[in-house]
């Protein structure tokens, strides 16, 4: 597989103590399948400086891409950006053309130390602009650094994707079963598996209520016709148990 | 602190390709929370052997307790029992007792080979027997194993409750104020921080509609006291831009 590869990193002591449930890995998840970015690991880590430093330490050197959330507002939990230009051995800076920006938006009298931490910089990072906030996200190196705040993060997702390196896209098809037991068809979806070694199959169990429970089989890959005949395979495999399949992902 | 220190490990190529949005970070979260075990660190990695066998190594060398979701059914892409037996160097092997049980409930002729898989445990494994499902998750060591499917993972956890060294339970308290700019308390908000330095401060925007924007303040720690006082400091400092602060998380 030559598709890029990416990592997440989440920083994020709102997660680690349950007090916020994520949505950013999901949606930069599904973003990177698009743009044919193997997303291979995600890392949640606290608001700990050396913590945040050996993350991205670590996956910087282990993928292509690496992108992070959290971290870059104007409170004194926000570390990120004094964290990520550490990582990198650069001076952490004012970022002139940010400065002025958010001073202008902002007024004079208002734009004080807190907000001037958000046009302080890595030195070499790139501002990441969007249309949800004027304090930029940033990107250094592979590294791309993103608001944690949902609506703000996607909106730095989606601006950074007209930039990042693509490969084929990922695509994926599903086929489910209600009442499909997955130790009836595993051998069978082994079988599948075998005679397709570039797809990836997965097997997943659902139980919404007692009545809905079943499995989807998905299959994973950048060949879609391969992809499309091992569904109709598997498709032909719960057939089998007199069970009627769906197409799709169960609803 | 002496509370224990714990990381969770999803085994998931569903979460890294943004088919599943996961929601088993947050409900061990709270649970971890409640017990006074401080969840430290998250990693996601894909259904691959050494990437899962180095994750679980390098985890339970640093945490005093991991929890891993995922990967013990009996397709082929389950893989996570063997690979835990690899990590800790043991034979993986039928558990007698676990055999029986499944045999039994199942039935002779339909504990077939990939059944049986869901049976077999690394040596010295401790099953965790639970309400959702005949096959068990298990302990071995620091490292409890529980299943990927929500209800499933739910009921193997509040199973494994019972024997989890505990800590001083981690409380939460919250307090936040509608149309809140985070640039516009961050000064008052380090000042509470310094005043209370075991307690764990932190500020996070929320942004539902433009209408709901602000900014939440948690305190967090195992002071109750304190985060009492803390969060009673933050509502003055709200109150003082002339906003109507409110107790407790934005709706």
């Amino acid at each position: 597989m030559t598709n890029p590869t990416a990592a997440i990193l989440i920083i994020g002591n709102e997660i680690l103590s349950g007090r916020t449930q994520d949505v950013n890995i999901n949606f930069i998840a599904k973003r990177l399948a698009a743009l044919g970015i193997v997303l291979s690991e995600v890392r949640v880590v606290p608001d700990i400086p050396h913590r945040i430093i050996d993350a991205v330490n670590t996956l910087r050197a282990g993928y292509d891409q690496v992108f992070t959330t959290g971290g870059i507002g104007p409170t004194h939990d926000d570390i990120t950006s004094e964290c990520i230009a550490e990582a990198f051995g650069v001076p952490w800076e004012i970022h002139p053309e940010t400065f002025a920006a958010m001073e202008k938006h902002i007024g004079k009298e208002n734009f004080n130390a807190a907000r001037q931490r958000m046009a302080t910089l890595p030195r070499g990072a790139e501002p990441i602009k969007n249309s949800a906030s004027l304090a930029p996200g940033f990107s250094i190196g592979n590294v791309h650094v993103m608001a944690g705040v949902p609506r703000i993060m996607q909106a730095m997702m989606l601006a950074l994707e007209e930039v990042l390196p693509r490969g084929t896209p990922i695509a994926m098809r599903a086929v489910y079963g209600i009442g499909v037991l997955e130790g009836a068809i595993a051998e069978g979806l082994t079988a599948i598996q075998n005679r397709y070694p570039a797809l990836d199959l997965g097997s997943y169990p659902f139980m919404q209520e007692r009545t809905k429970s079943g499995v989807a089989i998905v299959a994973k890959g950048t060949d879609l016709p391969a992809i499309e005949q091992a569904i109709a395979e598997a498709t032909t495999l719960i057939a089998g148990l007199g069970i009627t399949p769906a197409q799709g992902e169960p609803p």
